[in-house]
């Protein structure tokens, strides 16, 4: 995977275990192109100076700024390890499952708001996700490396296997009854977001425990999917913040 | 202007008087084409049936799934229309200023969202904002259409006249002290939130009467601009909500 731009590559830095090579304009001169480059040496990581033909290579749209970082693929999970990652869980967590969420954009947006917001696992389902790729990468502003991400081929066994250990599952939409405002979130929260469009599938909804809608003015149809997943996620939190 | 896509098309009927052309693809066939279509017609609107090579011709990209429509400038009001819209205003009102947003899909967004929460107007600064076009119309999903937009070259100069009419200034600041969960929103508010990367600039910030966060993790350096405009209008909107 090739990650381009200096927030992508600056955020990677934090984890130099996963950079395989590091790419930068041989022409481009920058106070933030030469502390980067200082930052990647003093990491002993390896810099190839190449033009800017060889960098197009690697980002065609070109909007590099000048460096381009290639990185080893990121560890996923999948279901096999789900009872170790709940196992190592405390006793107040919070899981986010997004339900086919297919816009890379969205997803990354999403995997920052939960990074900011204390998410302790997201799961994503394999086949109807958008991968996670550069620009998933891009647009949570390299939080994909802060979060434990679960990868499941049935979202419902693996909520069947989240209600035996105490969670209560909730999903966001837009057509329940329940506002978000009202809910009291207990310890062990699964909050489910559906994807752009659709929302949670039918299947997924019924193994729900309960149904939340964000109350917006009628002559908006939704919210954006990464928006509603913020709100979500700020709501859960702004709970525990006056609880204590 | 010229809107391509579906949901973006079928978001501009609501607003007959504002389109010039629709042009549709005469090879594609589909259900949703066809309603949209009979839609179309029965508002009496112009439909030019033409082929691939001319729709690309208006969108180049060609994301536009068969339809593209052609639609007037927009409305946008200026600093002199400011004393006629504000007098128009209920005693409880909500504005909102976007400081420098360059993105046009951020911008998109946050006009999703500030009609999504009740803004009664949105205030841009004209020279370093991006420009109402047709991506912003499409990440607002036609938001847009439905919100009071007043475009000024002088933001503290609005204020200015914003606090003699009674309205409180608060600014959105991850460095802030005080957390937007603890703050009472009187009932004339304006919120400022300022552009990607850069926060409300040092002489707007100034004019606040309050500057508020929202709290994330400390491993994320800020929220996408558009998710933390929807949390920021959704905690004024839950006040009000739970004050009912």
């Amino acid at each position: 995977m090739y990650i381009s731009g200096f927030n992508s590559a600056n955020a990677i830095l934090k984890r130099p275990e996963l950079i395989r090579k590091i790419f930068v304009s041989s022409s481009k001169k920058s106070l933030r192109l030469y502390e980067f480059v200082e930052k990647a040496i003093s990491l002993n990581l390896n810099i190839d100076y190449c033009n800017q033909t060889k960098l197009s290579v690697f980002d065609p749209t070109n909007k590099h700024q000048g460096v381009i970082v290639e990185v080893a693929p990121l560890t996923l999970y999948n279901q096999s390890h789900l009872k170790k990652i709940l196992d190592n869980l405390g006793d107040s967590s919070l899981i986010l499952i997004l339900d086919s969420i297919q816009d890379p954009r969205n997803l990354g947006a999403c995997i920052r708001n939960a990074v900011a917001f204390g998410v302790d696992m997201l799961i994503l389902n394999k086949d109807s996700s958008a991968p996670i790729n550069d620009l998933v990468f891009k647009s949570s502003v390299g939080a994909v490396l802060d979060l434990n991400i679960l990868q499941v081929s049935n979202i419902s066994n693996t909520i069947d296997i989240l209600k035996k250990k105490g969670f209560w599952i909730f999903g966001l939409d837009g057509n329940s009854i329940s506002n978000i405002v009202d809910e009291s979130f207990p310890s062990k929260t699964v909050l489910i977001m559906g994807s752009e469009g659709f929302g949670i599938r039918p299947l997924i909804k019924k193994r729900c425990d309960k149904l939340l809608k964000i109350t917006i003015l009628e002559n908006v149809e939704s919210l954006n999917i990464s928006v509603a997943t913020g709100i979500s996620l700020y709501e859960v939190n702004r709970q525990k913040h006056t609880k204590t």
